[in-house]
């Protein structure tokens, strides 16, 4: 058993038994997904950061709002709280933080508006956060799309990315969803959903990205507070969960 | 030289450097002002953690709203950045926050509301950051108290407090002004408005308080960024300066 594992297991035994506060919780949690040479995003002086995804990115932002950092663009979700978090912690560098979810889209959908609303802001870190409609809207909304579709589509995006910016960093987030949640019906849900969590890990392996282990870190999570304090829809996360990601991130980047 | 002054200085000379990250620098500078028997805080389950003060603390808050660590009640300031730390970190104690701030408000006008939004809350905490009005309107808003009328005042209403729940703990910020910000002219300023932090100061010690050292915080942070970085006019800080104030509170409050 190697040494991430054993201590993993040890924190996880803590958790449980609520002796060991979330923000340990987390970083044992990315030590235990990361790869043996997971890469660690390097942030330059004026770094552009984009963040892209769905609702749990757009999280209620002005999408007519332009200006990096503003509070109205960035929404309400993880993403402020990660933008918050650079913004304090890298100082110095003054990174610039976009938020460009958008409710509802799915990986294809991104592709359409990928010119005007990523590569246009020649991003230095693209991060990703998409799948959960992927899925969703399969079994809601008459989508038609697979797991297959979802990885054809997802690659395709992150090759055109790094063809037009060869300099960017990727960070892929892995799709979540939390047993428990009250739009979570488990037999619908797994173990369908899982193979959309292994795919978006696979494609952080080809594309040298940052992995953030997303569902690990809810699945440790919900041993000191229900599912429903995290995310009410099992999907959407409510302040902890908000916070609890962006915690993910930070740590899952190496700029915490 | 006390071992914690030879490390602040060092870390004081790595900050200008650029080479530390903003949360060490806040925990060096929260270690350097603690008083030897400094308090920190007991967080027990389902705490009530009450957020007071004027238009930093408000941040457009929904003054309507009533329920618990919700969004829009806690508003967009250094009360929410606490709030989705305290929630995610301490999730296992499932604390309860409040934001109570009221822009404008000087101290004597905290008294003239704090039955009904602070006391009937029965918190467990209670963390007060009052004084830039109390100074700021002698010289635009015709307002006649002095620093003595604070200090009073602010005694009064902490005696008065602490009569009414002996076991209340509290956390005192201190109030801070950034030079450079546009709002703060500052021969206007200085020396006079240092008496209200060093009151602030004071109390914190004749109630056995945390004390929580915003002005030594951003005078440390604004040797990485300049002073419009962190607060546009000096007294309200923008999104880096409100994630600054949250890590300051939650280092000086033993929280993180």
């Amino acid at each position: 058993m190697k040494d991430s594992r054993r201590d993993f297991l040890k924190k996880s035994m803590l958790a449980a038994a609520g002796a060991l506060l979330i923000p340990e919780l987390a970083k044992a949690v990315v030590q235990e997904q990361a790869a043996v040479h997971a890469p660690k995003i390097t942030l330059k002086k004026d770094a552009v950061i984009m963040l892209q995804g769905d609702s749990i990115t757009d999280a209620g932002r002005d999408r007519a709002n332009n200006i990096a950092n503003s509070m109205p663009m960035l929404g309400s979700g993880y993403s402020l709280f990660i933008a918050s978090q650079l913004l304090n912690t890298h100082a110095a560098k003054q990174p610039k933080v976009y938020n460009r979810g958008i409710s509802g889209n799915k990986v294809y959908q991104l592709r359409e508006r990928w010119e005007a609303e990523c590569l246009a802001f020649f991003p230095d870190v693209v991060s990703i956060l998409i799948g959960v409609n992927d899925y969703w809207h399969t079994l809601t909304g008459g989508y038609k799309g697979t797991a297959e579709v979802y990885e054809n589509d997802y690659r395709n995006l992150l090759a055109y990315t790094k063809e037009k910016l060869p300099n960017v960093q990727f960070v892929i987030c892995e799709p979540f969803a939390l047993k428990g949640g009250s739009a979570i019906e488990e037999q619908r849900w797994f173990p369908m959903f899982d193979e959309y969590r292994r795919i978006a890990k696979k494609l952080a392996g080809e594309f040298n990205a940052v992995f953030v282990p997303f569902q690990s870190g809810f699945d440790a999570a919900v041993k000191q507070a229900p599912a429903r304090y995290w995310a009410g829809d099992g999907v959407h996360p409510d302040l902890p969960g908000r916070q609890l990601m962006a915690e993910m991130w930070m740590e899952a980047t190496g700029l915490k």
